[in-house]
């Protein structure tokens, strides 16, 4: 029997990453929203890697927080070690990392969640999504409690019908031993929604204790203390190290003895893996020649001696697993607290959703995270928030938000999922983005706050926060142009104890600050300028050294955007153009584009079918205002 | 496949509240032990009331504080409020009661248990028990691994073929959504380890924000400081505040017209539930004449509102639960976060057991905790901390340490285990002890910590605490019998300050304190004592005012020991023995008393039959002094 108990403008079903920032998106917008999860005790875990950020997915973070997303602020005051890196490389793909505590996060998210106003978190096992004339009215728990909505988000992660596999070990199940969602993918089938059997695994836990720390090389956190969010104050932060150790023959023959013994390889495992992040089997397999592979040995939290052997995923005998483990340095007496494993699980196929994540059959219904065949808290993170502030758009009439790929890592994130789909958990990557130089962590605040605050979410704190450092960089950039210093004795001689050569004729500051030797700080000591933040001082730098480059790849960004504005109207007959390829019909049709440079992206639709379609659209316009 | 894996000398299986006591009191004695859990994140868990202590339960902390028991400790640590209960009453029956934050609790258990050396904590779900020629010699988990022992102590609480039930919801797990252990009973039956079928619930939990705190009576911690252990030294404490409230005819009524859809009241469990905690619907049935039930409102911890709604445990479905809490005051708006449940699970029928707690058949094989047939933590954590003790006294060819009923509420609570069984999950009570005057909450230090030393479990530090105590006592007990003062006149003034009636005749300081209105701080600043520490002060009180009551138990408890020390042979044929009951002779089969003083206590045993008993044995004895 099912009994309606509650009505909500928006239901999240499930906590993860994606989840908790889209019932925190949607609530904060005025939204009464419901956030349902399998367990109370699930609420933002981490199921694997103790870790947030690191390339591509730190910038996900800073575009998440210029956002009003959550994830960089707690994040801040979980870390137990952060580092910046790729500090050798160029500032495009500068990326912070947070070492988290993985409880400490779970607690403080519940309670960011428990506390956050218009929001009620609510243990449940939804078991059916409700949709009358093809719009979403709500879901059914088990407990036959109806819960109507007028959207509904779906963030089930790695839970629809679970099953954890492992050796011989093999259940249904989510992950750490959890509840799984059984019922809810036949009713997502029932109406119309498509679903994909995905794979992902995790490596096993270790007792700090039975390490051997001289074997291995400690990595420690850097001593300047930064933060995801632009709005945190964190200014000091005790930091535990990492263990850099390596896997060797031995390690490898083991693995490569015991092959048909793992999940992976004797076809327990339906899903498909992630390329990015795979099993230590598919490495071994995958990489026959490398003599080793690269260990991080990591801290679950300060609270406890769990530590994650990242590299080492596997879905091989628990005894095998410690087996080889115990060949690697430090390793040689490790004692095995949890065993590795991998889970298979149902998501969707994102192909069926438009760039604002809602589902294009049903509306009103939207998936973000692991739901839409990605993987990362990160993607999920980003993508839940995206969801929670569209559902909201949505319900308020409003145009979605749908950021562009020369707007935000999200934005290409979104676009190649709606775009080309994915035949397997799809992770971010800095080389995924083709505007990099503009998708900066540093100057993500400067790409999204505007549009965080046009949307609501960005909270007149925030606000503050940004439009100070904002202000501070245009004047600093404008008074740096004004100021022109002479050829002097004097000024040369200045420049030469800065390392820099001597000028022939007069030159503004901004200038000499493109120069790769000239930092602002040097600049204010020699010249008596004002002192900056930071973080403007370093804008400044990067506007003055890349502002070729940049000026560059907006031109691109340009031409992109020309194709970008050419909407392609939603009840285009792709089929009924005779000239098309029938794969580039096909996939048209299945992805429905919103305009001519996402149908240019979709992989099997080549420039030449790009031509045919601007000819049509033109045909079409023409015929149009004939009529 | 199975796997030898790793050899211990103990092996407990679950790390809730008994096993975690136990794997700490095996490892403290020098056992290499493995504490092996279905979750890492389940340790110590909390599935019901986060609280410890109350009437008996709080003895029983306190006792197992004093033989070098960790629950005491922790409790102090994790305590958000702490109440000493009926101090309107007698000494006996003072008890402390601790509000605990629940996720802290585990997180501190966990870490302990983690740093713990000799101790390996697992996350493994065992399904085998193995023996051979009648002893266990190890057990096997799911995954093949197989962990070889000397000795194995069950701790599974409510997790062997666990299934939770409320309305419609039905299904195969252990609390809060975390997977059961479904294989491991087949295996204990195949052995010949008699199960029995409990059942236990909890209330829904409830949001923080969504109540009416001036409907509902605050109640506070306690102004002085308390701490459950002997050797905490906690003296400040942030306390929040419980709430009370009660139910009404509104509550009733729902509660009456919806029994039908009750597990309890529908066949969906099967397992005997707890008398002493029943569910609402058995309140509500059983006395029907009642108007009122009272509730406390709790908070779970300081890092979350969930609340607690004690005294609410229902299986009604999760709808009909918001209906009748929003009938109470206080209530009207409440949101559920998580409902509440019943769980079926399956346990051991105790009556197997030797007072040591090894089964009878299976030399090695200990169990502790709810797989006992008992329910509460604290009951759990005792019998853990006493099978631990004793796997290793056998495993060190020691005699068991088996505390008797004069001893301490761990005897009562074990001897009536062994000796009666139980027929319903078993809580410990206050009137189950007969000596309650001895076995005080604060004097169980004086009644278990040389045990404790004697075993080997209380360290320096405690048995310093301890032995500065005693002397202290000693010393004051002694001095104050010999300090004599005269009727002066100078003298009855000061008694007459203090309240209390004029000397006709000389009269030591003792005697004087054995009036109730003279209390030994009164008695210090009168005649000059030296200041003592507030709980030498306290004994010495209770020493001097109740030492007549105490000389008359200790008598009564000479006269039971009398009968406790009438030892029963292991190989007495009961069946033969004629003049016996045919109840009697199969009930003292199949318990196989220790004495004549448990057979006494076995329900069915009549003192004609231990009259019988005496006699056989007396001729036993004769007959084999003759050969
Ligand atoms: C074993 C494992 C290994 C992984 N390894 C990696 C890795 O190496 N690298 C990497 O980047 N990522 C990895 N991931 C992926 C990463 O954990 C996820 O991408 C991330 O947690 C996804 O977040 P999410 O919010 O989409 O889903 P999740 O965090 O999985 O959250 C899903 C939520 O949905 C709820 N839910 C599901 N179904 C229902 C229902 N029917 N009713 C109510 N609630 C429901 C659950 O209770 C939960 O709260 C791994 C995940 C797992 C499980
Ligand atoms: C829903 C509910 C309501 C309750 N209500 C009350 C109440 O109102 N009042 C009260 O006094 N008590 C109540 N209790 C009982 C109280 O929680 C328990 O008595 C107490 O937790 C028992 O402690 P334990 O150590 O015996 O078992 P648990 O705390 O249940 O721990 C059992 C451990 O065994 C492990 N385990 C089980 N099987 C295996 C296996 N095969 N392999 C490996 N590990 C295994 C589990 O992982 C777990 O760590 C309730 C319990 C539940 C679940």
């Amino acid at each position: 029997m099912s009994y309606i108990t509650d009505t909500f403008d928006v239901i999240v079903v499930g906590a993860g990453h994606a989840g908790v920032e889209a019932a925190l998106a949607a609530a904060r917008l005025g939204g009464k929203t419901l956030l349902a999860t399998l367990s109370l005790d699930n609420v933002a875990l981490m199921p694997c890697n103790p870790s947030i950020g690191g390339p591509a997915k730190g910038h996900l973070v800073r575009e998440l927080d210029a956002l009003g997303g959550q994830m960089g602020i707690s994040a801040d005051l979980a870390c137990i070690q952060m580092r910046l890196l790729n500090t050798g490389k160029g500032y495009a793909v500068h990326a912070l990392r947070g070492q988290e505590d993985k409880p400490f996060y779970h607690t403080l998210m519940k309670k960011i969640v428990e506390d956050q106003e218009n929001l009620e978190l609510k243990q449940l096992m939804i078991d059916k999504l409700l949709v009358e004339n093809g719009a979403v009215v709500g879901v059914e728990a088990e407990t036959g409690e109806v819960f109507e909505a007028k959207c509904v988000i779906l963030a089930t992660g790695t839970y629809l019908r679970g099953r954890i596999v492992y050796g011989q070990v093999n259940y249904e199940c989510g992950p750490n031993g959890l509840r799984s969602a059984q019922k809810l993918s036949a009713s997502l089938l029932e109406n119309g929604v498509e679903l994909m059997r995905f794979k992902t695994g995790t490596p096993a836990r270790i007792d700090a204790r039975s390490l051997d720390y001289s074997k291995m090389e400690p990595q420690y956190g850097d001593e300047e203390v930064r933060n995801f969010s632009f709005i945190s104050d964190i200014k000091t932060r005790e930091q535990v190290p990492c263990y850099l150790t390596y896997t060797n023959e031995a390690t490898h023959k083991i693995i490569r003895d015991n092959l048909h013994l793992s999940g992976m390889y004797n076809g327990m495992i339906e899903g498909v893996g992630p390329r990015y992040c795979p099993s230590i089997e598919s490495k071994i397999v995958r990489f026959a020649n490398k003599e080793r592979h690269q260990l991080f040995i990591e801290p679950e939290g300060r609270s406890t001696n769990e530590m994650y052997v990242q590299g080492m995923s596997s879905s091989l005998p628990a005894h095998i697993q410690l087996q080889f483990m115990q060949t690697i340095p430090g390793l040689e007496h490790c004692k095995m607290m949890r065993a590795g494993y991998a889970i298979d699980y149902d998501c969707l196929d994102p192909l069926q959703l438009r760039p604002s994540l809602e589902h294009k059959a049903i509306s009103g219904l939207f998936s973000a995270g692991q739901s839409n065949g990605t993987s990362g808290y990160e993607e999920a993170a980003a993508q839940g928030l995206m969801a929670g502030i569209n559902a909201m758009m949505k319900i308020n009439g409003r145009e979605p938000l749908v950021l562009r790929r020369d707007e935000a890592y999200i934005g290409v994130l979104i676009d190649d999922l709606v775009t080309k789909g994915t035949s397997e958990p799809y992770r971010m990557m800095t080389s995924r983005a083709e505007y990099r130089l503009l998708l900066r962590q540093d100057n993500a605040d400067l790409r999204l706050t505007e549009k965080g605050r046009a949307i609501g979410l960005v909270d007149d704190k925030r606000y503050g926060i940004f439009t100070e450092k904002r202000t501070a960089l245009e004047r600093t950039v404008s008074e740096l142009g004004k100021q022109n210093i002479s050829p002097s004795a004097e000024n040369n001689a200045k420049l030469d104890a800065m390392g820099t050569a001597p000028l022939r004729s007069g030159s503004s500051l901004l200038d000499l600050l493109r120069r790769k030797e000239v930092t602002y700080s040097k600049l204010q000591q020699a010249f008596g300028l004002s002192e900056l933040a930071p973080q403007v001082a370093e804008q400044a730098e990067i506007f003055a050294k890349y502002e070729g480059y940049i000026t560059k790849q907006r031109q691109e960004v340009e031409r992109f955007m020309k194709l970008e504005n050419k909407r392609l109207p939603d009840d285009i007959d792709y089929r009924a153009i005779k000239e098309l390829s029938s794969e580039a019909a096909e996939k048209l049709d299945k992805v429905r584009p919103a305009n001519i440079g996402q149908a240019s992206r979709i992989s099997g639709v080549s420039p030449a079918d790009i031509s045919v379609l601007m000819i049509a659209l033109e045909l079409k316009r023409r015929k149009e205002q004939e009529e």
